[in-house]
């Protein structure tokens, strides 16, 4: 349609530009379109059905609102060259091209590595690729270049990752109270000495922003039933690994069992990276679920009980509050599971399992949100005589075990 | 289309049914006519151009949240007969009845009476009119009915007026952040000791209502440049007055004139009532802004620049803060309009004004909103372990000034 | 916010952007502020409570597509100078400026001239105050200019004026149906021989466009309660001013009175441009309103009757139909009225009226849409292989009378 | 939170309730619960990225509608016992959970059985499980009960199952042409003589309906690149089988190999019920996504370029057209393909195929949209007068073969 880039249609922004170049090109490389394979909020729908969109959609939807960011800064006078301002468009874009099957659920349980690491490890592979011409994208997304608001608009309290994640898990969950006024936030952000920051008249939409992704947290990320899901899937995948780590073999994919079977330390992306990345580029929800679903026909008790729960959306009970839990309350569902579901002590944790959420609406000292006053002053957000944002981080403790035990 | 009731269509919530029978026939009332040329936020479309809803769409909103609401208590056990139920839609549907032109901005300027107390006095009149079928209703707008969460779905914290109007506001002027969810409080309303409560799980939906409500009135509500219209409104309508008083003659509408020629007290509405009813229920926003356009032809100087400024929208100069303003600060600025529009300082207060605007995000004390825990335990919302809501009172000083004043 | 044009909030496009300029002071003038207080759809609201809307944010939301449209065909090697760009985005800022009360409904009826012509009054006007910087825009309108397409841009079957106005009332109305999508025709905008066309690719979202249109018609606009509301209207105006030529006085604006009291003829508008242009500008929905609640205190029947009517939606009863109605079914209403209400057979026609209304959802012939296929041949849409439009025309006959008339 | 059925949002409808009791077990079924690992619309997400939504998502929203149709046919005193209703329900929940992986696209590749005949098998299943309970269900999905309007809102041209998917599809594509005004056809739809009609007041919504329907097929369902990638999926799934036959292995599923390597006819349903059911219930869109990874790296070179080229996007030209293909065009793709890919006559299918598809707006004769005139009389709606859907069958040719064939 346009001569500069191919116009998609998004649920959300309505039609959207990639521009042609090396943005496009990135956006059909192979590793990229892997992203239409993890959803974003992993089994999230299981509560909100609705929540079926991919880290794909989310990652052109920030590339969107990076561009929108970008033209705001301009008018304003902001220089931004050319060359910067496609670096940060492709840093946006491949900011979470490391994240691997279930996102953040499964990140570290697959490969002690956090996905920031795998997303430059394949920036810099596709670096090689590409002759070099993505190395001020990596500048930024390192936080390796002088002019610190191109990264902060990448990775910050008011980054345009953000933006878009609680912009559109927010539509798609049906929360509505999660709306964000990105577009307002947007036209109301400056630069003041290289760095981002928010004017005045922005600052009422800032503090929804920050509530309603509060609520986020809470209603949407760490309720209580996604959080158990996700602990589910976690302790089927370990109890797996411990099974084909003693010679169980099952029916996964190659890249799958690569990861199941092999050994790895937060070094191995430096040791042994072409194969993790070979490896980590083939792999994605699929792997998982269909794995669960063979999982579901293990002869092992406890990984075919946890398998078949999952997949037939049979969660375990779970209990979330803001106390920790006894001790010997959490012994004695133990005990109870152990007793009725005839298995040992070693294997309980794989059927009961607790642990902490944690939350902070807003993070002080120097990360802090910068206001731009009307006199020219920049000031942080805390100081505002208005704030009342609590900085304070929210704990919540809980437990999950089998729906029908009786305790 | 329906037997049972009227289908309109409303651009938020859809098509929505009006029950035929007396709450049809009240909607139908040439006294709730007039509603339908009463803009919901007078000059706020100065600043949203698209506020353009008036208070006839409001309360149909309204009456359609307050039937949902219903629904969802009958749904869980809470005994409410037919006739309370009809009573409560009755009461809400005329909650605004008293509403005179540009509601709030003139409130009290027109007349020393309170909305509410026009309210009521024509549900009374509509009550000898409709035999008395209005009484309960009546009752349950003056909280003076056992079942008092029936008056709090009216009146209170979380009430179906504030639900429709924070919704209906953010919606026709744009204002993404101020959503509400209003559809998620609603289904988790309850009632307990014949009072309204909520249940635990909408805690998180409760304090993003309270803080939309926040930055709904300080963005919109008491946005600097509608405070200084409204009171730019006030102005001409006081100079009006005092010209109409000292016998000056204006192509006015008959009941305009007789509230501006007219002397009225608290005590007007008893010793006079039918008259004033007979007149303010011919009056709305056409009056006024006939009236403005007809002030500017006025040879009285001061009338005729308020009243061209506020027609051709050349609003004045607004400055609004926390700290008041200092009295040498704005007795430079009075003098200054004295001496370069050459009025005499009698005169200055119309060009020049101040005052304060507040907002309590939250009011504690024998008005909270109640919480129902999992336990059945109700206690007050700000006794919740992770509230943050601010109950303090944030105050905002202004001075509005004409535009062009050499100061 | 932006050092280059105002941000304003729209409900159906988010933020929008006024560039500072001509176009800002345009928008800022007097005669275009009126539009503020001129309903899109007049008494529409009586049937679709939502449809609040005003000329006004019709305008913006009109100037805001062509600005996106004169992107689109930049992008595509289309040469727009910034001079003709301006001149378009002034053309269709102002042309509805001579609109006037009631819109469309009124047109004709206080002036014998159309509402165009008017526009084009005051634009030359408003070139006289702007010194000659309006000229080009004036061309453009008048379809006076070699490059075409821009003319197309504001009128013709795929104008940007439609595209708005559909979007708009069809969110308004709340009429889900009629929504258009104005972004991928935008999007697929072309320019080719100096004639707007349109991708081959867009030819659905047209087929959609015009289908919706039709349903708007019938649905919306020429929805028969509309209509009668309409020709009320008409009616009360039309007594009105037969009663001020005999002499009767009203209590209305002097502006209205200007029109209601003179003779003007299609020629008036050159013989005596000033002073109508002077009374018109001041002539707003709030005159007809407010003349429409004095004259319901009238000792003439026929317009006290028609005036209270209108005021408390107290509509006549209206039949609309696809034959023409018979001469004796007219005949007997009208005696059945004058029985009934007493009056003369020179006063029926006040009170019992008819006519037709006629839309086409295509046209075809010279003003035809035409296609650019991807060989780059451009054709007519009706020669499209799959093209089904009804070309023709629908007429409908209606007629109205008293409501409780026994018949 | 209410005490009658689960709560969910859904990102269109907002809050929904699934009424507790056998609906919701169903839904709880894993057979239920299999349909959220199949996309709606399989790889139309390749193009429209936001089609993510699934058969879940689409069932629960199809009963939703049910459930207002059912109580506006309910409120206008049509005869529907709290049986028929629930029966009602439970068929459109269940109406495709015959429904394998890609859905249509895959339909009869696996197996040469139609979805509709796999959903009554399973409903059948599920009715030995409930003890009889969906006897009657199943009865008004087979258009087996005498209240034909009930099979009708399921299926036919006004069915509840399009109300949905088209407003669906038209929502997560972003296609806004395609939004149908679904709540005003339900609000119009009634019963004559058993059978389901719709007011003559919905005549332009069910036009409009239609057109939508008409422009989802063309742009969305039929779309060229859409039909490409389903065709390329069918090659990979037929390639892999006669692999499969011809004995070689792959890292399949066990369901999946059930289905590749067995020889169904369409009785098979009937003379193996239990297993086909066993493996079908156990098959979903992840296992076809693993598979085509792992064919990816099969040393069939045909395969492996079909399956790698579907799972990076790396989809084949595609040429779509109104006009057959003439025979010697397609003969010397298929020779250029052969000689630059170095594949046999024989398998040069998989890599160049060709088809059409057709879609008809509206179908007359027997199953016409029946419309209720106010007169009471019912007719055909294509005997309309305004009548203007197109009612011949539009067909499109199309063809495609690897993108860098050079011809």
């Amino acid at each position: 349609m346009s001569n500069n880039g191919k116009i998609l249609n998004d649920p959300i922004y309505g039609l959207i530009e990639i521009p042609y170049g090396i943005i496009y090109d990135l956006m059909e490389h192979r590793y990229f379109q892997r992203l239409r394979r993890i959803n974003q909020l992993g089994f999230t729908q299981y509560v909100y059905p609705g929540a079926t969109h991919t880290r794909f959609n989310h990652t052109l939807g920030a590339l969107h609102l990076m561009q929108k960011a970008i033209r705001t800064l301009l008018a304003k006078g902001i220089e931004i060259s050319p060359e910067e301002a496609e670096a940060a468009s492709i840093a946006i874009l491949l900011h979470d091209i490391g994240h691997g099957p279930f996102s953040h659920c499964l990140e570290y349980n697959l490969l002690p590595i956090e996905h920031e690491e795998l997303s430059i490890a394949f920036m810099e592979k596709l670096n090689e690729e590409f002759g070099g011409r993505l190395s001020l994208a990596i500048r930024i997304f390192k936080n390796d270049y002088h002019k610190k608001f191109l990264h902060q608009l990448l990775s910050g309290q008011l980054d345009m990752d953000r933006m878009d994640y609680l912009t559109r898990d927010s539509f798609f969950t049906g929360v509505l109270e999660g709306v964000v006024g990105y577009d307002r936030i947007i036209k109301m952000l400056n630069v003041h000495n290289g760095e981002l920051v928010i004017e005045h008249k922005g600052l009422y939409s800032v503090e929804s922003f920050l509530v309603s992704r509060r609520l986020m947290y809470w209603q949407v990320y760490l309720h209580k039933t996604v959080v158990c899901a996700g602990e589910m899937t976690i302790a089927a995948i370990k109890r797996a690994r411990e099974l084909v780590k003693s010679g169980t073999t099952f029916n996964l994919s190659k890249s799958l069992n690569f990861f199941l079977d092999g050994a790895f330390t937060k070094d191995s992306l430096h040791s042994d990276r072409d194969s993790i990345l070979h490896h980590f580029s083939r792999l994605d929800d699929t792997d998982i679920l269909t794995a669960l679903k063979a999982f579901g026909e293990s002869d092992d008790f406890v990984l075919s009980f946890l398998s078949q729960s999952l997949v037939s959306r049979k969660l375990f009970r779970v209990k979330m509050q803001t106390e920790p839990f006894a001790d010997d309350y959490i012994a004695s569902i133990k005990e109870q599971t152990m007793k009725q579901f005839s298995i040992s002590a070693a294997d309980v944790k794989y059927l009961v399992f607790g642990g902490q959420e944690t939350n902070k609406a807003y993070v002080t000292g120097s990360k802090e949100i910068m206001i731009k006053l009307p006199s020219g002053e920049v000031k942080p957000m805390s100081e505002w005589s208005e704030y009342h944002i609590p900085g304070r981080e929210v704990v919540k403790h809980f437990v999950c075990y089998p729906k029908n035990l009786i305790i």
